[in-house]
């Protein structure tokens, strides 16, 4: 099935919903401006479509493997790497000065969402390189970041995140990996991590792991956690992989999806690494890695989700059964007109929120006004929760849209059901994400959230005098947003986790609701049918929402632990 | 993992919530008094537990598979099946003068949703067997009876549904297999079908088809379809497999899930076969199959959505991760709680109607009346497409109460969500589901459907004493329920298709809170906890639902082809 790159939505949403101008006014932006970005979403999109979107069948039912010690990558999967390298795409948003192209986030963001469209197993491999990147770019010595910038920007070597050990997943804090001093500012790693992807691939003549490990005189808990690079091949002098280090791919993981990416559990013994950043403030540097990785996961929702769309309306727009009026095929029935229909609307609305997101960080970046960061900070776990939930629900649509051909595997819609599945999962569970929106992101008092909600507020104030009606239920959602998050700031941690996720989902009805109907006003007539589709039957999943996150904790555990178990 | 029959769950249901009493009571069903039903769960789950729960894993790893012709079963399944059928568990709601139990139809759903949750791929087998069994029941000739039927009730033979061929899913109505009068009573019988179930074993001496097809002066769609028995072996004059009849297995599926499960493409050639029924009638033997097997399918979903609650359980009361109290283990993080707990609640939910629908079942049969078999007619796609929407929501979330561990095919997670995503599918997918709740159970003006209303009213009405709060919120749910079924009988077929499927989410939502509030009266404080959750923080979803079904066709056909093609 072929893939077709989304770039009208994302233009339009780049000029008439998210204020792509805004970022090119700045003057760290001011070469992206309107044509420079037509160009770059359509050379990447032509290389989605082309290149990347035939290898991701072959990569599923070929399954990256482990023999003698080398990762063997799936049929295509070393060509596909080149054209993503060869063409820039690794360091598209990075740093010129290591050979970057310095793009706004907008831009990268739109052109990973279409990358994991196209092939999530292999998006991955440039996907961590660009927060590894972005990681060393904040936190690294000069050093570091001459010797392996240039060779990570191009996408020469890779780069890998070792956080999760057995023992320490969501609880990073657990971790046992050690690092001892060498004496002549180097260390020694030693400790198993595990679900490491792109952990090692035979294309790659280098790959750099960040590893979380612990100093001989660490505090317990996350406090006692420092960041190292550590080679797999320790760089000679000029550059070019040396000696082997003292690290290894144990296995790979059977996995239900993503079967082109390989996962691995990785040994270090003794490994030779280099502190990134402060003794003990591994977190820090991790954290910048995690939050633009988090924008990058929920994008690849929403590409998976994209691409079973366009496969499922193709398969709607193809098979004749019953007496569908129109065309004569089944997207003439009601039902499957509504399932396509719902997941269209929700796709546009996980996207404009992650180009929203994505405009914050960059205005963030350009601005450095603390507005903007709270801005960026405030909606990256939103985007990240929403848009993979969202890719799950389309993806499983588009099973449910083929009927039964949609769960024999040779069809191709399942494999999107079971590569959307990790999504809700890594960079942190939406569980995660939610009680971060609900916790750490409101330690203003909510005060980022309430600047967000006067400014929704304006949007459907504008949008009165066209569209009254979409604009007056828009507005109730905004106030029952508004309400919801008074509420939740008043509320103890407990109270407020007991409802994170609900809250977290009603936030998101409710942003999807304002920019659905900013697409009504300034878009054809389509999108005013689309907008008019979500605001009458989605958004008012809003209150179900809200009502669920204002249970509170108490009645929670009312239920024992017996009563659950009870059989 | 080992499964755990909810047996508890049964007896409290049977005796306070669907009221087996009722079915006791009559003649037909006199013997099953309290006593004997316990027995026959009791045994049913000991075979659940301990034989067939550990073939779930192993044949999910090692699938059916064509080997010159032969289908060969996934290991164990020989033995599974038969501690299956020398239990007498095919044949456990059928006739005795057959060999059957002539359970209750309320015993034997909860027998079948304790085998589907212990190993869906095998139980599909018997499953398949009892549909045949009561179709052949109801419209074969004596002589087909007294030949087939004992072999069939007591499980050494098994039965199939030949229903799909390429062009033909959902549309029945457009297939295309011949068959041609033999001029001795009998019919050759030539064509494909696709997608049957169980279409051969290694382990099973014959193997009943039911086929649809077409006699040379049939009238085209559905009014020209009869149905055909047309066994792999002809009987001998003393009924053994005697010569081999022209069909075969071409080929199996590869499929997402139920891996131990062989779904066959058979060609029939000439085959022999008997009519069954009336010419040109064979739709109406095969509803009454398929009712059943609606029926059946529901508590698969709810089956093996059970499973997957408790193994995420399981996982949540063992794993440990940052700082929790009580246990110390992840179960008592308010996230994971939340989700364990709708899980239970949602599981709750659906079982119950599930029950519900049985006793209606068996109220009419045992009854004649026609007020029961509405009533069974009505909740029979409810049952379907709630029970496997709830079983897919729970293994989704099972998994993700995992984390990263649930998506590694190793700890079993994941399967149950493979495996479940069938369920909304095949017998009908759930928007047909749909569809035959707001069209054909609703051709009596809503007659049924408000007689459950009424019903529902007052047991509201009775929990008002003891449990005010709640039971004004179920009130108001139902009357919500009322107010868009009285709408929706007033509407044209085209505005009703396109909001059923929220209209049928809606109404089971609204079963679901009578269920939990009575449960909540008739229950201990867990039952009460529980029902309180879902009140509060579920229920709420009935009203986002109906808004969805009341948006009409109209909107929906705004967006044009051209729209939803717009990328």
């Amino acid at each position: 099935m072929p893939y077709r790159a989304p770039l009208k939505d994302f233009r339009f949403l780049f000029d008439k919903i998210v204020g792509l101008d805004k970022v090119a006014a700045t003057d760290r932006y001011a070469e992206a401006t309107p044509d420079v970005v037509d160009q770059i979403l359509t050379e990447a999109g032509r290389m989605c479509e082309e290149v990347l979107a035939p290898l991701n069948w072959p990569g599923d039912r070929n399954p990256a493997r482990l023999e003698n010690g080398v990762v063997r990558t799936s049929p295509g999967f070393d060509e596909g790497y080149k054209a993503i390298s060869e063409g820039g795409w690794v360091g598209m948003a990075s740093d010129p000065e290591y050979g970057g192209m310095g793009l706004p986030m907008t831009v990268a963001t739109a052109v990973n969402e279409m990358m994991s469209a196209a092939c999530l197993s292999l998006q991955l491999c440039p996907m961590l390189s660009q927060g590894q990147i972005e990681a060393l770019e904040h936190h690294a010595s000069d050093e570091l970041k001459a010797l392996y910038l240039p060779k990570l920007t191009s996408g020469e070597w890779s780069g890998t995140m070792n956080l999760t050990e057995p023992q320490a997943g969501s609880d990073v804090g657990a971790l046992r990996t050690k690092a001892e001093p060498n004496g002549d500012g180097t260390y020694k790693i030693s400790g198993q991590k595990i679900y490491i992807t792109w952990g090692d691939a035979d294309f790659l003549p280098n790959v750099v792991h960040l590893v979380l490990a612990r100093l001989p005189d660490a505090a317990p808990g996350t406090k006692g956690i420092s960041l190292f690079l550590v080679p797999k091949f320790l760089p000679t002098e000029d550059g070019q992989p040396g000696e082997r280090n003292g690290l290894r791919v144990v296995s790979l993981e059977e996995k239900m999806g993503i079967h082109g990416s390989p996962t691995a559990v990785m040994e270090y013994d003794n490994a030779k690494g280099w502190l990134v950043g402060t003794e003990h403030k591994g977190m820090a540097a991790m954290f910048t890695m995690m939050n633009n990785a988090r924008l990058g996961v929920g994008v690849q929702g929403i590409g998976v989700g994209e691409r079973a769309y366009q496969h499922a309306l193709a398969y709607a727009l193809d098979r004749t059964q019953g007496k569908a009026g129109g065309s004569g095929t089944i997207v003439e029935h009601a039902d499957v007109r509504r399932m396509l229909t719902h997941m269209k609307a929700d796709l546009f609305a996980a996207r404009s929120i992650s180009l929203m997101n994505a405009v914050a960080i960059d205005m963030a970046t350009a601005t450095g006004e603390a507005s903007w960061k709270a801005r960026a900070a405030l909606l990256t776990p939103i985007t990240k929760a929403f848009g993979t939930d969202v890719g799950n629900a389309v993806a499983h649509e588009g099973v449910q849209v083929h009927g039964g051909m949609g769960f024999v595997e040779e069809t191709g819609a399942a494999q999107f059901s079971r590569d959307a599945r990790i999504t809700p999962i890594y960079e942190g569970t939406n569980g995660i994400q939610a009680m971060d929106l609900v916790a750490r992101k409101m330690m203003d008092g909510g005060e980022a959230a309430f600047a967000l909600i006067d400014e929704l507020e304006k949007t459907a104030e504008a949008a009165r005098s066209t569209h009254e009606d979409l604009a007056q239920k828009v507005w109730d959602a905004i106030q029952a947003l508004r309400e919801t998050t008074e509420w939740l700031v008043d509320q103890d941690m407990q109270s407020r986790f007991a409802g994170a996720v609900p809250y977290l989902r009603g936030f998101a009805r409710v942003l999807g609701g304002v920019t659905h109907l900013k697409a009504a006003v300034e878009g054809e007539s389509g999108r005013k049918a689309l907008a008019t589709f979500y605001i009458d039957r989605l958004l008012p999943e809003h209150e179900a929402h809200f009502a669920h996150a204002r249970g509170g904790d108490e009645g929670l555990y009312l239920l024992t632990l017996d009563d659950l178990a009870a059989a």
